[in-house]
This record gives structure tokens, C-alpha cells and sequence, in this order.
């Protein structure tokens, strides 16, 4: 049995057996073996090396026979795998050091690598990359390992690290739990496992290295805790855990369809954030009142193809129909960035986050856009819909989008479809676009602050990198501020203020939401019967003034502080 | 002759030899030919086909001979450029589409790649790129061009685009201009090359094509024409221009060292932004009341090593004792982002711009800053010092940094040196930074407003990227409006405000600055002789006017309107 610790990023605890998914350079131990071991360790090897070679083969017989040139390279690269240097230098480290195969391959690429780097030339240096696939395609031949996606039985998968493309590749009906040695609780792995009600456990330091397939995994995504082959004992404490947090989940699930009224009588709208229909159900469950972000990228990243008008709004049809008479506020395409559609080949960008994305490139691209506007108005025909613009940066942007739906809408108003010109907002999620909040409000007809990426924006850091991971802080007071100066500018308009980033749906920043006076708050739909729970035992006028005094502090440590303090005054502590 | 159009970003007229240097894939153009000369075409391709099999085994010659993998690679690679398929095919798309050996060889490189991307097979996809590779080399044979860095004659630079290390590697008494493909006003190639006076074009479309190796160029970096092998007469009229240029800014220099005090007797100082030693002289000449920002990565980028703080030390002695008594304010390390030190060896960020950079890489590196701050402190003793630090985020970190130069000066004053403690600033530059400036500038002796970073987060665009430069805009309300309010939060704690970015050069928008009241202005010394003599035309009251009426507007484009209408109607159009 071991105890890692991560971040816990979604509730819930499961327990079942690891599938392993490969996805960058494999962390290698260091094992030191007894002297009697050697010589197995040496099969062991060679073993792998002939697998390795094996597999080599079969690549070849992939080849379409005309090709005459890439025949050639595997073979060198076989001739490679079967250097008698390679081999002898390998089984000579093991022998001295007693070391483990991996550990030994290492070593040897390690020194291929020192000799390469001394070479001043760019094309030999790059050679070196041949040798560390080869030796990565042995290591994995030694532990055993394949980069099969396909997971038949239920298992907790377990990855350095996943794009949302392979999450797209996964099934959620044989997840148990994902559990990742990257990642924060703002990736994609985090929002997705949330949505899909999956627990999940991200920035699990040495995971890789101390997880082997099959090995029975506990997963807690509540406290971050994953323990390897667990005793009988702790399985039976974890079983136990897993009944009493079903049991307080029931109970708020029983009043989840309740209204979220303060204790003054001050009503929040609580909507769910959802990207698949298969969630819709759920989210209707767990009390959300409608949607306050309907993601449309998932038709996007996760095939080849664009899809075309008639599957848009097939698929939206569904979604509005499904939460008739709930409100369905759709966000247009956030492409590019960290999701990317196959078909539309998009250069290659240095800081992609601050690149071509969002609304940026549906302007950019006229005939991508239309698609979609023609299908989310067709929709419109089927329930309530409201859609707003992802990333404005500034008023001529916000008004070219509004151009380019107005034309839509005229065209299909003379197509024959009998519609009303739906609700539309702008996503605040720019710091120049909180800046002229004012002029912005008054084109719309609500805002949503997108506060994971205007946290990024502000604070200039990008969410998904561990180095800068310990400055993204909501409670900075420059965020607060901007929040604040959002929904001053909104209400004076007498626009409605939704929240749609993650911050919306954690307890502890609730009595600031609700004191800055958000007339909507959506969030992962796991996370709305708590809020709504909490919402209620709050008084609108108390948070009001916990606000005044926190816009006065001039450091996230003080706001905290401050926050903690007032909550456990009022016995409101999550 | 052939005229083609790019943004003139450093001014001056340069007539002189293309020198190209070979950075990224190459562009090729199509060309048809005539029936004739398509067995001289192939003849010519063979001749590239050997030079590049030569190079390949003079590569060979330098591999240490116990190095016998790679050789079978290299080996392998050799046979694949003399593989009868390769070439036949080669030959054949020249004979059929009259074309030129670069397009054919294309072509064939497109067609394998079309065949190994159906395969679904990652190991079989990489082996593409060997292909890839060694058809580059034979393009680059038939171009005859070469990766050499050493321009020993006097040229006009030509390159895709120039990272910070390639422009280090140029020496400037052999450049007379640079052009690039690539980059923005506000790249590096821009920057550099107007604090060195050699006038630059940069983003000019499809040049590495249109240019060959000695062509003769004309380059106006002002109004950002290249003209390709021109015709006597444009030569005789460009020699013109030049002199008149000239004589225009032999006019401004004669006055450049008055101070620059607007016609109602406002101050404004105007500080020049350096990097190098060999600058300090033009500075003063330009008239330039110090300098406002000293960027101190040079010494870092340039060489394999992390310089010690003897040699900081002598080099920023010789800054403060070359500018005394004038003011030399040192902007404490800005490396990561696009600036980096190889012994450092940072990590790959997926939005470097948004990752580990300036004051946050240095309060990671303790070490790394302490040396900084220590030979800073210690030209202290040689003149008049401030010290800022870039990137501040949050007060935790400003007091942070603080705390880390407060101990270094302790430590000094232990070790027997007597300076007093210098002026100390914060560069404003991250969103949040802005929404907080009221307690920053508690904390702080003076502020500098850095743009084209600020710009950059506060719009959310990397200013590199040639797909969203045209949401550049330091005219948006949103950006006037964090100006503004930067400048009041300084002024209300009774402290100097300073522009250090690029908008603080430009004619066009210096009535907003004076009337903004920055009490300083720094920007390359080329600019300063215009900027001084501009700002003596102005009225301070009549900007302060204007910034009010400015500060109401909803959109960039109606800012820029009326502040052109205001510049027209007093005659003070730049």
C-alpha cells in the first residue's frame, strides 16, 4: 500500500483497478536489484529489446510497398536496436550499478546524448532524438505497457497528463476516476471530470513512476488522496466514506429544485455550465435553473470534419428541447487557444492563449461563424435561448458579432422561420472590455464574466502552467475590483450580471458573489445544490457589507483573512 | 525592379546588398518554365542533389568513430537522397509542369507526406520529417544559400523573422538596415533596431521569396518600402530623400538638449530606453534627461553562461558613470517570455508570454537576483540610480522583491559600502497591477506604465502574432482609461509617473500622454529631438481638455478621429 496526495478537482471516491495511458517521456526509478537478480534482469531486457524489434517489423509491413525510402530508416533503426554496443553498454551498466533495464537505457542515452550535444551541428544533434525513440519504445516494451485507448472494462485512469482530446477519447461509462500528475484545478481534465461527475485528482507528483496497470486504486477527488493496493482495511474505510458523502448529497439533492433565496429575500439565479447532452439530465436533477453556458466546441475538436448546419442544429434542437421552458444561454465558438478543430488547420502560435481565438476567429472566419448562428437561431424556434460572445475585447468587435447575427437572423426571417430575435450578451473576460464595461452594456442584454479566462488575462498567468500556478488567486483584490467594477457598470445599464467561470461554483467566494449583487451564477452542475444550499442561509445585506470592507485590502493574504474570519463569525464556514 | 510594401518600425534610408539569413522553413515560389530550359533546370537539381549528399558526409567526418549508430542514420539518409525514386520523381514534375527543382521537390515531399499521414502510426509519421529535412537541405543547395551568421560586409539583413539571439549575433557596423517577413512595431527586431538608428521593415509579405542573396535593396523605414533591384532613377531619388531626411533631423538635434516644457510651462522630462553601452553616447547627444529605463537581459542572452556579479557590476558602473549626474534607472532582470539564458535552462511553456517571467523568474532564482541586485547597488556608488521591477502583479510581490533588495543593501552596508538607498518603482504592466495602483503606490517612489506589455495582457493579444496585430490599438478606450487612472491612483500618493513603452515615442499620441500629466516620458533615443520639440508646442491645459473629452468615447476609431480633428484644427498634425 501507498498514500500519493494531488489536488482533489471533482467530488467523489472510487476504487478499482488502474489503466494506464501513455501520453509524453515516461518517469524511469531507479531500482537496485540483488545480486541474484541480475541475470533475470538481463532476460528481461533482451526480451523487450525483441519486442521492441518485433514491433519495428510490424510497422514496416504497414508500408505501402512503393514507399522505398522510410524502409530504409527502420531498418537502420532495427540495426540500431540490434548494435551489439547498445546491447553490451546497457547490460554493463546493470551489472556495475545493479540496476533495473530502464534505468540502464537510460544511462546509456544519457551519454549518447552528452556526446551529441558537444557536436556543433544541428542535423547530427537531432539524430539523437532516432536513439531516445528507440530506447523509449524498449522501456516500454519492459513495463509492459501499450498506448491503447481503448478501455473495456471499468477502470481509473491514470496519465501524465490529458488534452481534451484524449478526454474526448475516453468513455465515460468505464471511467471510474481520473487521476493525472499534471494539471490544476482549472484544466480541462478538472472541468470535465467535474461535468461528467467523475472524481478526479490532478498534480499527483511521481505517479507515473509508482503506478503499475492493473494495481487496485483508491481515488478521493474531495481530499486529493489516491492510495496504491490499498489494505482491506482502508478499502472498507473508503467504502464507508463513500456511503456518508452519497448520504449529504442526497440530502441536498432532496431541496435542489428549491429557488436560492437569501435570508432576505434576495433571489439568485443558479444555471448549470454544460457541454454534452448527455449532462442535461443530471443537471435538471441536481436543480439548475437552465443553462448559463452551453459550450458548442465538443462537435468541433473531437473528429476530423466541421460539422455542417443540419448536425448543429440537430444537436442544439436537442439541447433546447430538453430544458424547455429553462433558458439555454449558448456561448458561439471558443476555438483555438487549447481546443482546435482538425479541419481548420490553424497556424502554429507562440502564446496560443493570446492568439487567434474565440470570437477573434469567427470573425475572421465569416462562413464558420454563420454556420452556427444560422443553426443556434433555428433552435431558438424550440425553447428559450439566449447567446452570448466569447473574449469581446472592445466595442467594434461586439458590434460586428451583432452585425453578423442580425444578417443571419434576416436571412432566416426571409427563409420563412417564425422567430424572435433572442437575448445577447457579451462574456467579460478582457481586461480592456472591463474597463468599458459601460459602453459595452449598453449594446447587450447581459453580461457573463468568464472569470478563468479574465483571471489569466489579469493576472497575466497562464492557468495550465505549474510554474505560475501558486499566483492564479481569485481573492486578488485587483480581481475583486474588476468584478465589482463589472457589475456596477452592468446594473447601472440595468443589464443582468451572470458569472460563468469556475469561481462561481466554490462555496467560500460565495458571500462576495452574492454581496457584489450577481443576479445569475452558473457552474458545473455537481456543484449547485451545495451553492444553492448556502445561498439560503445567507443574508444579502450582510454580504453587501463584507464587500464594502473587502474592496479595501490591498492583498489576496488580507482578503482571506478578512473572508475566513467573517464566516466563522457567522457560522458559515464551508 | 520590384517594390514591396511592409511597417516601416525604425527610420532611415538604407541602399545597399541583400545578406540573407536563414531562419525557418523556406517559402518557394513556382516558376514556369520555358521548354528549352528544363534540362538546365535538371541538371541544376542534380548538382544541389550532390552538393547536399557531400555535406551529409562531411557531417560523417565529424562524428566521433565510436559513435556507430548514427552513421548507420546518416548512412541511411544518403542512400535516400540517391534513391533512384526520389530523383525520378523529381524529374518528372519538372518535365510535366515546366516547374523549377524547388517546387517539384515539393511537390514529391507533399505527396509522401499525404501517404504517411493516412497511416496511423506515430513512429511512421515522425520518419516524415527526416524526408522533410534532407529535401530542405537540397533546396537550400539549389538557392545557394547559407546559415552563415558572418556578414563581413556591410548589407541589408533579409530574414524570415529575427528571434533576440539572432539580432545579438549581428554586428551593427555591418548592418545597414534589417527586413523581415515576420514582427510587429513592437517586436524585438523593431526594438533593437531603433535603439541602434539602423532603420528596419518588417512584415513584409512573401520577401524571402522575392529576394536572392545580393540583390541590391533599398530599405525606407519610414515609410516601410523595399525595393528590389531598383532602377537608376529611384536610386537618385532615394539618395534625395535621404539628405532631406537627414537635414530634418540635423534641425531637431540642434535643439534637442533644451528641456521639453509645453507653452503654458509644464515640465515633461523625456529619458531614453537603452540596453548597451554603445548607445549611452547617442542618448545624450538626442538630448535625453537620462535614462528611463535600463533593460539589463544583454548580458544574459548573448553567451552560454550566467554573467557574475563583477561583471554586472563593471558593466552597470560604466552605465551610471557615463550618464552622471543624469539618472539611470535599471529595470531589475526580464528574462523568460521570449528572452532567455541558456544555463538557465527553463522549462517549454505553452504561453511563454503568460508563464514564468521578470520578477517572478527572479524571485524563484534567489541567487539569480540577489547578484543582480548586489552589483546594481554597488554602481549606486558611481551616480544617480533608481531601481524598478517589471511584471508586478500584486503587493505580496512588490514587497517580496523590496524585502530581497532591502537585505542585499544591509548586506553592503555590512561588507563597508556607504550608498544611500536608491529610489525604488514599480513598472505597471499586468491588469491587476492597474486595478490596485492605489496601494502599489504606497509602496513604490515612482511608477513606469510599461505598454506594450500592458497592452498586450489587457487585450489579451501576443503582439508577435501576426493573426490578432490588428487588435493592437494603445488608442483603446479601454487602455486610455487604465492610463489615466494609473496616473491618478500615482499622483493622489504624490509620486512620479512614468511611460516607459513604445507609445511613449510616437508623435501621435504625446498630447494625450502631457495631458494625462506624466511627469515622464522614455522611450528609444532616436525618437527623443521630435518628441522635446513637440511637446514645446503644446499646451498642457488644451491636452488636459482633450484627454477629458478622449477619456468619454465608447471605440478606438472614434477616439482616433477626434484626436486627429483636435491635431488638425491646431495645426499640430505629426
Amino acid at each position: 500500500m501507498k498514500r500519493l496526495k494531488g489536488i482533489g478537482v471533482s467530488p467523489g471516491i472510487a476504487i478499482g483497478p488502474a489503466f494506464i495511458l501513455l501520453t509524453g517521456r515516461l518517469k524511469i526509478a531507479r531500482k537496485v536489484l540483488r545480486p541474484e537478480q541480475i541475470e533475470k534482469e538481463i532476460v528481461r531486457f533482451r526480451k523487450a529489446l525483441a519486442t521492441a524489434v518485433r514491433d519495428l517489423e510490424e510497422v514496416k509491413r504497414h508500408i505501402p510497398p512503393e514507399m522505398t525510402q522510410p524502409l530504409s530508416i527502420i531498418d537502420a533503426h532495427i540495426l540500431m536496436l540490434k548494435d551489439p554496443s547498445l546491447i553490451k553498454e546497457t547490460e554493463e551498466f546493470i551489472r556495475r550499478y545493479y540496476a533495473n533495464a530502464e534505468w540502464a537505457l537510460r544511462k546509456v542515452l544519457d551519454k549518447y546524448q552528452k556526446i551529441f550535444s558537444s557536436i556543433d551541428d544541428f542535423y547530427l544533434k537531432e539524430r539523437v532524438y532516432d536513439l531516445e525513440h528507440l530506447i523509449e519504445r524498449v522501456i516500454l516494451a519492459l513495463k509492459g505497457k501499450n498506448e491503447n485507448f481503448d478501455l473495456e472494462e471499468p477502470a481509473i485512469v491514470v496519465a501524465r497528463d490529458l488534452s481534451p482530446a484524449d478526454t474526448a477519447r475516453l468513455k465515460p461509462e468505464t471511467t471510474y476516476a481520473f487521476v493525472t500528475e499534471m494539471g490544476s484545478r482549472t484544466s480541462h481534465t478538472a472541468i470535465v471530470a467535474r461535468s461528467l461527475g467523475i472524481p478526479a485528482v490532478v498534480a499527483v507528483s511521481d505517479l507515473m513512476n509508482e503506478v503499475s496497470p492493473d494495481d487496485l486504486l483508491i481515488v478521493d477527488g474531495l481530499s486529493g488522496e489516491v492510495i496504491i493496493n490499498p489494505s482491506q482495511e482502508v478499502i472498507e474505510e473508503f467504502l464507508e466514506r463513500r456511503i456518508r458523502c452519497e448520504e449529504a448529497r442526497e440530502r441536498l439533492l432532496a431541496q435542489a429544485k428549491k429557488p436560492a433565496i437569501t435570508r432576505d429575500g434576495r433571489k439568485v439565479i443558479v444555471r448549470a455550465n454544460l457541454e454534452l447532452l448527455d449532462e442535461i439530465p443530471l443537471a435538471l436533477d441536481f436543480g439548475a435553473d437552465g443553462v448559463g453556458l452551453f459550450r458548442t466546441e465538443y462537435l468541433y475538436v473531437t473528429r476530423k470534419t466541421i460539422p455542417n448546419e443540419e448536425e448543429l442544429f440537430a444537436n442544439y434542437r436537442q439541447v433546447v428541447e430538453s430544458l424547455y421552458p429553462n433558458i439555454v444561454t449558448f456561448r458561439t465558438l471558443d476555438l483555438g487557444g487549447d481546443k482546435f478543430a482538425e479541419e481548420l488547420d490553424l497556424p502554429e502560435e507562440i502564446n496560443p492563449a493570446l492568439g487567434l481565438r474565440a470570437i477573434r476567429l469567427c470573425l475572421k472566419n465569416p462562413a464558420l461563424f454563420r454556420i452556427q448562428l444560422r443553426a443556434i437561431l433555428r433552435a431558438c424556434a424550440y425553447g428559450n435561448v439566449r447567446i452570448m460572445f466569447p473574449l469581446v475585447s472592445g466595442i467594434e468587435e461586439l458590434r460586428e458579432a451583432k452585425k453578423f447575427l442580425q444578417e443571419v437572423f434576416e436571412e432566416l426571417r426571409q427563409e420563412g422561420l417564425d422567430i424572435e430575435f433572442p437575448p445577447c450578451g457579451a462574456m467579460i473576460e478582457i481586461p480592456t472590455a472591463v474597463f468599458i464595461a459601460d459602453h459595452l452594456a449598453k449594446e447587450v442584454d447581459f453580461f457573463s464574466i468568464g472569470t478563468n479566462d479574465l483571471i489569466q488575462y489579469a493576472l497575466a498567468i497562464d492557468r495550465g502552467n505549474e510554474q505560475v500556478a501558486h499566483l492564479y488567486e481569485p481573492l486578488h483584490p485587483g480581481i475583486l475590483r474588476m468584478v465589482h467594477y463589472i457589475l456596477e457598470a452592468g446594473h447601472r445599464a440595468g443589464i443582468h450580471v451572470a458569472m460563468c467561470g469556475e469561481m462561481a461554483g466554490e462555496l467560500l467566494y460565495l458571500p462576495l458573489l452574492v454581496g457584489f449583487g450577481f443576479d445569475e451564477l452558473s457552474m458545473n452542475p455537481q456543484s449547485i445544490p451545495a451553492i444553492k444550499d448556502y445561498i439560503c442561509a445567507l443574508s444579502f445585506e450582510e454580504c453587501r457589507s463584507l464587500c464594502e470592507e473587502i474592496l479595501q485590502f490591498a492583498s489576496a493574504e488580507e482578503v482571506r483573512n478578512h473572508l475566513e474570519a467573517w464566516l466563522e463569525k457567522k457560522g458559515l464556514l464551508p
